[in-house]
């Protein structure tokens, strides 16, 4: 498998585009489409939010036939909690992208990212869809990733290649991240495409295990959104034999994994007012599900947070944080290393030597904070970033 | 009911000190005692971490025998995470306690609060016990508040009368706050006294009712320290016939409950960095305890606190974070007041009117936040703070 230029549009057949209509109040890019230029496979996964918006049950619809080959998405406005209103709004974008392109309504997947309870601007938005389709390119990837953007501060996208049977398949993806990150999707939007030949119930379960492994991986502030999809679209442009299964299988589900990781590490990176990337590794839990909870509870404390924000080796709040996890410790045989320096053995301090060299390791972008249980087998990492003084500025001020 | 001047030492027969012996490193006052010039009932509720620390397993052994009359406690050093060698000096100080003010060694609980993971200064905490007993006195409730502060702005004490049987019996009571709070004792230590007389059974049931309603439905940054306790000491100075139940123990009841409300309160209002005290009231859930959920799922958010902060009526992120919350709800139900203002309604804004006058309301220092989810009966408040950049600076400059 090697990474290739490009994202949605890298792989055959992808097709992408995006403008601004006045979505949001700066005039910025905020309305994109991606398509396939021919049918497809195609599967989701969607927040696990209570409330969902409206574009997420048009969304959820769609897929109920899985043959989604075209996205039409817009941010500054969620739309939602908007009522029976939104939902008109959100099918009327579809029936509109599906009439212009000339193909079934439910080939057309919405989605919307941004404040929530506005009613979206739906004239200007359907007035504009003839000149989105129009600039349909294999060149407009990068619009696109653009287009969604809210508070992210980079576009996201990245495609990788791999042979398979003597054809080249190609998998890519754009997304939109930033704030309100956290597991099951949130306030998060992925668009993956593959040229790939694959079965719907073998892509549905690949995409599944794959977000599991990295987009639900991952967290900025523990919250979840009313709106986030991860959506894959595949259309057998490459001719190979139809994945189904076996290894073919294995090779692909590594292909949406690789690309999952590397969006969802990008969205990390990205997060509002980050100054670092951390990576927690919890091993030696009862189970890997015990490891990810306590991995999960140390990445979502404030308290670590602020501490990685200010390079402060303070493993107390880490311990705290594991403490306060829910599952069964044995607080004298904690382990906990940053980066590559031990600073607790057997639940207790080593002392300000290895705090010292910690706090080196501390002023590094990429952080790794290493945690061993000392119970069982189980292990898990999680990725998150610090939390800033930033953080508080964007999201005290994102609306006014 | 009323409210009376002073704190811990506002009823009978209670004495307090505290003094500086050099924990903290900045030279403030780091030691305290606090203590019933004659035998007591005790009780005590303890933090939920699954990490203890030191002095919370010596408080717990000495309340076997609930006949606690005298608490030493210190800040500037939480000694948690210490081992074996934490453990003994928590042993040491409670027995040096006890030899000088010639008690039992179960009389004595041991109190600590500050940072992880260092060993205490045993030497010089041993050495100035005898001035901190020689210094013990009744307008030594204010020296002693002081010495149990770690980022608190200011000492909080309450205390509060009433007649009971032609007796007149306190309840006072000090505590120290500030970050980490959350639900269960979090890095909040608070040491209650009266000087009814009351049977041990009946002061721990009133105790944990009480918390249960006030400490344990405030919360900070959803963190729980490993050495969060409450305590109190009855040494029925005021001659009342025993409570044992009835109309008297839910007089002594509403007085306890009454006394951690206030201190409750004072901890929100000194929450690291806030700049609002908010009161989430959330009802017509199916039950209490999911409303109790649903308000701190909102309570938590960091979304929603920097909203606050930011005196922006985001009332969708208030419907997010409910959404999270995993409780059932019915979107097209929900209705949102900030202050008087109903902002939301069947789910959906009511418009930029109303959101205007909700603007207003934010820019008080006090905000109530009222969710009604029209399921059912169950209602529950709890209190919090905002999300501000000084919250930030403060714990990534905590120990550094």
């Amino acid at each position: 498998m090697n990474r290739v230029p490009g994202g949605f549009t890298a792989p055959q057949g992808f097709l992408a585009s995006g403008l601004s209509v006045g979505i949001k109040k700066i005039r910025k890019p905020d309305f994109a489409l991606f398509c396939s230029d021919r049918p497809c496979t195609s599967a989701g996964v969607f927040t696990t939010n209570r409330i969902q918006a409206a574009p997420i049950l048009v969304t959820r619809e769609a897929l109920r036939r899985p043959k989604v080959r075209a996205v039409v998405a817009n941010s500054g406005n969620a739309n939602a909690c908007t009522g029976l209103g939104g939902l008109s709004d959100a099918r009327r974008l579809a029936r509109r992208v599906a009439e212009t392109l000339d193909i079934p309504r439910h080939e057309v997947a919405v989605a919307s990212t941004g404040v929530i309870g506005l009613p979206l601007p739906i004239d200007a938005m359907l007035d504009a869809i003839p000149r989105l389709v129009s600039r349909l390119s294999r060149r407009g990837g990068p619009a696109a990733a653009r287009a969604i953007m809210t508070t992210d501060r980079f576009p996201k996208e990245v495609a990788v290649s791999a042979r398979l049977g003597g054809r080249t398949i190609t998998v890519g993806g754009a997304a939109k991240g930033s704030g309100m990150i956290h597991p099951n999707m949130a306030t998060m939007l992925a668009f993956l495409s593959t040229d790939a030949a694959v079965s719907a119930g073998t892509l549905r379960r690949l995409l599944t295990a794959s977000v599991s492994r990295t987009f639900n991986r991952i967290t900025v502030d523990g919250d979840r959104s009313t709106n986030d999809m991860v959506l894959i679209l595949a259309n057998s442009l490459a001719k190979n034999r139809t994945v189904t299964g076996g290894r073919d299988a294995a090779l692909l589900g590594r292909m949406i994994e690789a690309v999952c990781k590397e969006l969802a590490f990008q969205i990390v990176r990205d997060a509002e007012g980050a100054t670092k990337f951390v990576e927690i590794s919890v091993e030696g839990a009862k189970s890997a599900s015990q490891a990810e909870t306590a991995a999960f509870a140390i990445a979502r404390s404030s308290l670590v947070k602020t501490a990685l924000y200010g390079q402060d080796p303070n493993w107390g709040r880490v311990m705290a944080a594991i403490g306060n996890a829910g599952i069964p410790i044995r607080e004298d045989r904690i382990a906990i290393d940053i980066g590559n320096v031990p600073v607790v053995r057997r639940g207790c301090g080593l002392g300000p030597g290895p705090e010292e060299r910690a706090r080196r390791q501390m002023r590094k972008s990429s952080i790794l904070l290493r945690v061993n249980l000392a119970l069982g087998m189980g292990k898990a990492s999680v990725w998150t970033s610090d939390l800033s003084t930033d953080y508080v500025k964007i999201n005290a001020a994102y609306r006014t």
